[in-house]
């Protein structure tokens, strides 16, 4: 009856899989910048243009628990504590740079 | 002073653009649904688990007017509404189908 195939509109399960970490604001782009090497809270909140301390600080718990970023607490003196990729998290580098050059080629940037 | 370089971690511009739209959840599963042809509104609502048709209707009206995906309306009778993928939606099925695979091999699935 459907000219259209509903089968084929089921969306990919991977796809899903990927977007309930991906799809979650903010997340990409702390993966992309963690992608220039292990970094502090401030240096990252600095990297992400726009984001606040306690989205942040969410992300990065989210990001952990994903397995996709690891947290370091150095004992010092002074205590610090880094956030770098693991292997798994430095896996979707050259993928976002593959969205970066799509995203270049085909958006506009708009004005908030 | 620093031992992290801040500069590195500057989230490349290409990468926050493609996060523009696909940091917003549902948008990446829209467009893989679509990439199995041009679909209904009902046919995309059954594909994409759990979206409402308020937040698909604001979705679609999104990646319209971001140009990934175009809205068709046959006069009919009966009239219909299709959406389909532009030539820039279409780009990035490749790059959905790799974070696919990388989230296949990376991340759990878990219980919401």
């Amino acid at each position: 009856m459907a000219e259209i195939d509903e089968e084929s509109h089921v969306c990919d399960a991977a796809v899903t899989l990927a977007f309930s970490v991906l799809g979650k604001r903010w997340n990409g782009m702390i993966v992309s910048s963690l992608g220039g090497g292990p970094s502090t809270f401030v240096a990252l909140r600095r990297g992400v243009a726009g984001i606040s301390d306690t989205v942040l600080s969410d992300r990065l718990a989210g990001l952990a628990e994903a397995g996709l970023v690891a947290r370091t607490v150095d004992a010092g003196p002074p205590v610090t504590v880094s956030y770098a990729l693991t292997d798994s998290g430095r896996g979707l580098l050259p993928i976002l740079d593959q969205l970066g050059t799509w995203a270049s080629a085909n958006l506009e940037i708009r004005a908030r």
